[in-house]
């Protein structure tokens, strides 16, 4: 089985960049050291729909110290570090579909050939693994111990099918980890996002009016971080309790109709489509800027826009120029796609350290227990989780208390009171 | 039936307060207006034991409203506002009884004069008439539809209960609500703990280095407060991924033992016991002032440091001075009590609003579901918790986006990928 | 001569406060220590119109310790804190004028009682002694080595009085003391008019609307407190450049007529008259809280407010409710006086440490250089504030770097380049 | 007179990162407006040492539709755009001697270049064209009207200079004009150092330890920022009084050998030399990451890690390991040169247009008081600047109040009182 990749030649400089992430994955590091040793996932197929990135590479390498097979394929047509999938395929020697910029004809081209790969476990983020499985290639499932999914957007698609009954085999939804989601999704979104717009735009954040679209993990983080830059920040929200804390938080919320005359930045973090449409362009102030950190680029209506357009042209690297009716122009981030991925490098090592080492223990959890599990979306087992920050806090030589046992007897009785 | 409190007197003044209070309170105003038409609690006798607050009238107002009979108790020996008990007892004809300063015995009294109107519905505010009524009142269980609970240390007692099967009526977690844990615990507790350190010391929290005990949701809203007047905080924590939390927080995670070195103020919020102790003591700086806003005065080990002390003497009001050997001084807050009650006025109405809005429907919901609820813990049903943070959000005029038909759809559905 | 206070009875009590606050006050005590030594003011008679608090006895403990015969009067008729007034007269024997709550001719007549005492330096906050000597006590001037003034509010009417030509002894701004206007005014107003807003209304912060009309350094700590305590803020001004700097640090700016439609609390802190005016109470929301963190009671227009209103009554201490045509409610805290010491405890003991020592040394200063300095406003001479900070830092246990002599050669040069 | 440049072929794209920054310098376009109408600078020679950014083309364009001859060349070696300075040499035809990565050498003679054109107005970033005139080419001296300054460090050696009586014609220290430093050093300095730093290294800064050295207005901003992203921040300082802020601002402060052990990334911001030295690399965690955002590369004593390590490899762009005996590594960013420019694109331009609309402005000045003005370093005048933040907030569709004339008149008075 063979890769395709940009250019081999790239690997030594994927080589470099994928030790210095490893530096910031101590826990995967050692889960890797015990893998190597246990070898829990022996002669496993494992197919890896994921945003190949230097922090991806150091989980494969940990799941193939663990005995598996995996190939792997890109999550996102923007998202590959070139360099780490040559790095991948040349030295790792797994098989590895990945260019960046690749069109969407490729990208499910390389998605098939994973598949082709036979995996008995899936690996995703946004489910189009699963999906293209159970729409395209449903002879696989027979063979398949069960599946992985990364991120909100994937966990949404896999539990509408579950509660269709139309998941037909079992699914850890990693993101549900606190491990994760407290992490990767606030923290990791909130700082690689503002990368992404700063370096598509170089802009001051500072005194800017930044309209963070979605309360969730990722807008927490995002709005937080913005906030932190000096942004005013407005909240659009359709869950009111998440709009009631965006509010207590210290942030303006209002409908996207009036945040769209207010705002200088917008960033959709929502998991769902169509959140910034015609109805926003019309509103939107000269020269505002506009991009996506949610999962799929269906969150801003580009077809709209384009439509509205009467000039488009290319300023800067993954900054694009829509002239609209009247002379305002909008200015889109990154194609819409991710920015944190597509312009930034997305997650820091740091915060995929522990998104990964959910992986691979989920992984490992999903072969020890298989034929156990049924056709759910499942969570990461709570004692994982709770090992897995031990371990983080422990490589960050942090020290925290634990109970005594005066202290369990307390928390377990009821008779004492005022 | 009669009350007990401070003096009749202070009644009028009670009401102006309840009065300004009622003002920030929308939606528990709502509920009363829908209650006086419906009835809901029509001969309902309600036992309360609650902090004998402002906002605690609007909410007995309101049960009256609906049809209740309500009695009130303290939950505290020194939360209750004398002349809101006088203003109940006097102008609502409530039987009260609370007495600020009230001593252990008499706190008990005053939860047994409670349960002697025989109540089939018990509020409790730390779960203190729950376990009387099932250690020393049995005979009333078997006419008790149910109860509900606002605190997170009774919910952690209540459901310890459940587990050893000694809970034998359901009760309402109101605590687990999101309109209430989110925002009472959070920026409730935040602000008040606050307010309670600043009034008993009028010291600068800015550049002083602030310990906080525990990061649950109480100890987040803590240190985000104490960060946002210029504090430099401090986080202990037993739970690792919280602990993990607090560090990408940008506080520093330490055991106490070594926190106890640096910090120069302490609260504890931990809902735990003796989490300040004699080791503690042993190392803290001269000067430390040691508060607790858990709901217990448990987390603060008293006895060891009266036991430790060669001097004690009040400064200031909530403010006593313990001289430890070699001429350390330590200043404890309120006697361990929970600071934002003893010292300051507790949670303001803007918070109580959403927290006493889940009571008042968690006792319409109970009475409407009697008989068909088990012996556990049940949380507050999801519709109720986010109509409150919509009645909540309109209140403040805040408007808010809604999902299309189209986003709808695309949430509930899997196929469309990348 | 003898003073004039509530009740000499309250001095026990007013003196635990005094200790209290003493042990947040290290520099002032180690002057005091060398003054005890030194007796650099001997014989000098100082007249202080100050705020009375327990900050103040620390300072005219530390001024006779020096050798001064001090009087003391109130800069502010709402400031005084009885219980320490009763210290200073009972057993400091320091004749004292001020009673919490006096009326505008007490208020004078107690300056006129200090001034009785001949003084041959004053200390001023507000220039009130200043003031009534240059219009009615002329004879004075002739005696008058010096004065000092402590806040910008005075500073801005002696610069106008010497550009006038009409200032006619030196005066030392220890206002201008960057040990001063950069912790008292920002960090010192910021937590204490926080902490009176709290205790006047119990309101929640987080989620509100919070307008600071003034973005000096008290604004900036005003806003700053405010924004951390979870407010969203909002900032007026006249200046230009300040406005840019709020728009840069996350607030919004806009003229106060149009945010009188949005703020839920206003408070003025911009040294100037008739900031919040009938124009504004014409807009603003039903509900609104207005306080003043200013040093006078004229940046609100009260008697534009009481015109304006049909009603008004009293709902809490300090809290007054105006009922405005239209049946809008306006509350006023504290009757527009500075709201962080008429209805909270002023500024913490920590910061006035700075302040204090500034005034202590500028009496030094005034009387060592007696006869060498003009009638003009003068900086605290730069080597006295950096090593008043110098001092602070060491109380704090804090080490900082030192210049290495290459260092301080390199800064002196300016041959190496590129 | 011709450029050397990288590549003229470049010159298109930089054109439109020129129009992207234009778009966001307002107030410079407005100059630029009125310049093409009145010519203040007609024939006018200007040599500037700026870094070569698509802002300061904006400057040079507008100096040059001033009537200015502006040559120009780079002011540090790392930091030139290679597409703008083709764009400028190209299309705006303005001779420009400047190559990202340039040595030394040819550095020089860069400068020299331009001092070749026989400026008669010199425009400064780090006064290498004005010490290389003082010390190599004395014969331009005669002919030259005065200059200007952009930076901290430039301003530190030309007062150092003024103070040796070693200056000898006039300087304009923009450095110092409020609207230049308190947004260019602050928001700018703050936003770009952390941009270079995540892109040189795509660590998360939440958790982190993060050192500023040097708490002026750069070091503020940075340790603002740093914060914002959810470092936790140590700030290390000589000057106590900054100290002192920087500890009331919530950080933590300390020697830098100290600092050192608890580190995981550094930037110096100081002006100053040697600020991390052998004695740091000493002591310094395995793994930490040193950067510098001050003018010169001194900050960093480069030479020492270099003479200690035993290895030295590349890893990424912009980031080198230097492995020090017993294995402990450490990454030096950019060369150790401002990681602003020599990583990030610099400061944004929305704050460079302030900070050079005062360079225009002050071209402007020098040339219409030729022969007013002594060999001394000079502020910008006030109203100046007032008016560049009056046109920013316009250009921001922001309104602020303006003075009533009874306020005017309050602030010139001084007999009201209490």
């Amino acid at each position: 089985m063979k890769s395709d990749i940009k250019d081999k030649k790239l690997a030594p400089r994927g080589e470099l960049k994928v030790e210095w992430a490893s530096q910031s994955m101590p826990v995967l590091n050692l889960i890797k050291e015990r893998f190597e040793v246990e070898k829990p996932l022996k002669g496993i197929r494992i197919g890896a729909c994921l945003h190949v990135t230097t922090e991806t590479a150091v989980l494969v390498r940990t799941l193939a110290a663990g005995g598996a097979q995996v190939s792997v394929c890109a999550s996102n047509p923007l998202s590959t570090q070139d360099e780490v999938a040559a790095f991948m395929a040349g030295r790792l020697k797994i098989p590895t579909f990945a260019i960046k910029g690749e069109g969407r004809k490729t990208y499910y081209q390389h998605i098939n050939a994973v598949l082709d790969s036979k995996p008995v476990l899936t690996m995703d983020d946004g489910a189009d693994l699963v999906s293209t499985i159970h729409s395209q290639r449903k002879d696989l499932i027979k063979g398949i111990i069960g599946g992985t999914e990364e991120t909100t957007t994937g966990v949404i698609r896999l539990k509408a099918m579950a509660e269709h009954r139309a998941l037909l085999f079992p699914i850890i939804a990693v993101n549900e980890a606190e491990t994760k989601h407290f992490f990767d999704n606030r923290y990791g979104t909130g700082q690689s996002t503002i990368d992404g717009i700063i370096r598509a735009t170089n802009r001051l954040l500072a005194g800017s009016t930044f309209v963070v679209c979605g309360y969730g993990w990722c807008g927490k983080g995002l709005a937080l971080r913005a906030s932190g830059m000096g942004a005013n920040v407005i909240v659009t929200e359709v869950n009111p309790i998440r709009a009631l804390e965006a509010v207590m938080d210290g942030y303006r919320v209002m409908p996207l109709t009036k945040a769209a005359q207010e705002g200088d930045i917008f960033c959709t973090v929502t998991g769902n489509t169509t959140v910034i449409g015609a109805e926003h362009f019309k509103r939107i102030k000269d020269g505002a800027i506009i991009a996506n950190s949610g999962h799929f680029n269906v969150e801003i209506d580009i077809p709209a826009l384009e439509k509205m357009s009467k000039r488009k042209r290319k300023l800067r690297d993954f900054l694009e120029e829509y002239t609209l009716p009247g002379g305002r122009r909008v200015y889109l981030l990154g194609e819409g796609r991710l920015v944190n991925l597509a312009v930034a490098e997305g997650h820091p090592a740091m915060v995929m350290d522990m998104s990964f080492a959910n992986q691979a223990l989920a992984a490992e959890y999903l072969v020890k227990n298989r034929g156990r599990l049924k056709p759910q979306v499942y969570n990461v087992p709570a004692d994982l989780d709770r090992e897995i920050a031990r371990t983080k806090l422990a490589s960050m030589g942090i020290d925290i208390d634990r109970l005594t046992p005066a202290q369990e007897k307390y928390l377990s009785a009821w008779e004492e009171g005022t």
